[in-house]
């Protein structure tokens, strides 16, 4: 039997070579690099990021803080570098999903068997 | 270089193998074949389900939900049945944690360079 551990460190490397997460990364960098691309999308996050607090924390969500998460979020896509690295970002999203569905699938039979 | 679905199935596999996932199913199984621990624990866990469906969507969480699922998960907490299995689910997830932790450390690498 191998080590579970061992399993996921096999797949952290595993990660790290795949094409997607290697094409994020270079997106990524790039956007990093430009001041305009990297400060707008700041901006994008920052707000992304004070929305989830705000809604796990059963905070109110303002009409002014959607009408300002639209008006970063629709600024955002209309930079070429940050679109790029958005649409990298949603392939390797999907990836992750897939391998956790794939990970997850023991508990996910186990916990089924309550309702049958 | 390996592929990172046949290392994500090779980890469920490892999953499926380990001391703590086995134990746990075997708690699991004894709760759902108990008539008491197994009703009590379905009752419990749709009031979570509820919650957080709440919680996602903005619905109003109301003081009667709370007080609700708090009388419940005491009454949960007391059968020892049901006491064993959630012993047994947090040495799981506190596992599932680390393990996560692990396989997504390219992505927190990679995103934490935005702030230096
Ligand atoms: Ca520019
Ligand atoms: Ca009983």
């Amino acid at each position: 039997m191998s080590n579970i551990y061992d399993t996921a460190y096999e797949l952290e490397k595993s990660l790290r070579e795949v094409d997607v997460f290697k094409s994020l990364a270079v997106a990524y960098n790039e956007m990093t690099a430009d001041g305009e691309a990297s400060s707008l999308f700041k901006e994008f996050r920052d707000i992304q990021v004070n929305l989830q607090q705000k809604q796990m924390t059963g905070g109110e969500i303002t009409e002014e803080d959607i009408t300002n998460a639209q008006a970063i979020a629709e600024k955002a896509s209309t930079n070429t570098i940050i679109q790029k690295m958005m649409e990298k970002e949603q392939q390797l999203s999907k990836m992750m999903e897939e391998i956790n569905g794939i990970i997850t699938k023991p508990l996910q039979e186990l916990y089924s068997s309550l309702d049958k």
